[in-house]
């Protein structure tokens, strides 16, 4: 079995917890190492499998992030449970591959706008990153899967509309250059399901019946109809973070990630079953509520519960 | 053309704003004549043309609504604005017939369980109400539609799980009585958009390519969601409130109906057109928001915006 069907089987739905990275990612305070460990191991005993815990930068430009090598082993610790965390360059990759983290994430933009703007890199450039990625895991013989993260890829705050055959485009490229998988983020949150539906089914396409991730934020309130209509197109990798966490730059009042505890409710009233135990999962949010008392923590199952009047799994 | 043609095309959709009753039939408070008046007209203005205003009730039980007359005089002198309001037996029926009223909304529940402990009568006696209506309206030659509207047709808040087989046989029962068009409610937010797929295709099938209702609760964040599966699978008309006004006595912390504002920019990016300005909507939040500070308003739109940077009506 290839590495990325090990982690992603084909035949059901994962669902990646991002909120230990992209939900930390713009707070001004965050929870210790001990506290996401709280966080982490709790989630782990309610079912959930896929942490993405950090990024490989410089700790002085993203202190919250200082901690990533021992969240790593953390979830090494774990039966079943898989890291992955951010590498931007190349001093990134290396540091990543002295770890024992299970997949590396780097990052594309879909507009040539956007890279220069916020990565000062050309995208040609990003998928060389990629490329270097792959290359400097296989020298290493590490374990880790590649995972090329498309931004901005259903629309874009600087160029507004992106072309999606250009997405497909850079997608294709990210393959080429050895992704093992390769994933589409609205970013800001702009993305209706309609146009979710259209890019999901190109990339299942791509993807020759592999899987690809969806990456949503629920900006706009559209995130679990998108995640719903990525589902039906063919998705089956989703990413959400506990409470909705992670707010967006470019999106006063925006809110963050689509709810993972929501979508966890999604899945399971959709027949996918995800091995997740919806009340200990709502009750982990308590351990960055009381981490990040300023931040808003989003969600209607941690509000209402799951109905208690019938078995809501298909 | 019929009249459930001319009030609810089936070549666009229709959203019906169900904030002025559904969203105050619980609250301790309620805004003043004057500014449903505001919120009305205002909205009427950024381009809604559906209202659910009150129920015909004793203003001692709903005081709430005691004013669904002026409220219906209001509708009516407004261009291409159309009212609706609930008659729950035969003297609500009566008054409801001795005003302008463009519809008439009957209640029959989807168990005999809830029929009886909610409303004290079987689903045969609501469903003979709906018969009654149909012929109240031909014997005075009003103009009104009958709607009938399934409540509790995704699950039960006594009973648990509701055949939908069930609410069909109930759905064609309310048709053959005279009803003009009949709707499906979600009524404690328990569905996940397969089965309201599931149902919406069924509804449509049954109703022959005319129209029907699908009436969504947000309790378990599923609302948007379905929605654009209600939309899918063929559905032509939805409701929605204001900021999501409008709880649940059965699901304490519940949320209430799918948030109006939302709902359109679904409807948009998935290519319907509402012709509704979403500024202009979602600035008459202030009108309620200001009438009731002890409500908790929802939404995204509302908090973020629509999308600035690019056209996002498909």
């Amino acid at each position: 079995m290839s590495r990325v069907a090990a982690a992603y089987p084909a035949d059901r739905v994962s669902l990646r917890e991002v909120g230990l990275r992209d939900g930390l990612q713009l707070v001004n305070a965050w929870p210790s190492t001990d506290e996401k460990r709280e966080w982490l191991t709790r989630e782990h005993a309610a079912g959930v499998r896929h942490f993405e815990v950090g990024s490989f930068l410089p700790a002085s430009r993203m202190p919250q992030f200082a901690d990533v090598r021992q969240m790593i082993d953390m979830v090494s610790g774990l039966d079943h449970a898989r890291s992955a965390a951010l590498a931007l360059n190349e001093r990134g990759l290396a540091d990543a591959f002295e770890t024992e983290v299970d997949e590396v994430v780097c990052v594309i933009s879909a507009t040539e706008e956007h890279s220069q703007a916020n990565m000062r890199r050309s995208r040609v450039e990003a998928i060389d990153l990629v490329r270097m990625a792959a290359r400097m895991r296989d020298e290493r013989g590490h374990k880790a899967i590649v995972n090329a993260g498309i931004a901005m890829a259903f629309g874009c705050s600087i160029t507004g509309k992106v072309d999606q055959a250009e997405v497909l485009r850079l997608a294709g490229g990210c393959i080429e250059a050895g992704a093992d998988i390769v994933g589409i983020a609205d970013t800001v949150g702009i993305a209706g399901p309609r146009q979710v539906a259209e890019l999901s089914a190109a990339m299942a396409r791509l993807s020759g019946g592999g899987v690809f991730i969806v990456h949503l934020h629920d900006t706009r309130g559209m995130g679990i109809a998108n995640a719903s209509a990525a589902l039906d197109a063919g998705c089956r990798v989703l990413d959400g973070s506990l409470g909705g966490l992670g707010g967006c730059p470019f999106a006063p009042g925006a809110t963050g990630n689509v709810v993972f505890e929501d979508l966890v409710f999604l899945c399971e009233t959709k027949g996918f079953a995800t091995g997740i135990d919806l009340d200990a999962l709502a009750a982990v949010r308590s351990v960055p509520e009381h981490a990040m008392p300023k931040e808003k923590f989003y969600g209607a199952i941690a509000r209402a519960g799951p109905p208690r009047m019938l078995d809501w799994r298909a």
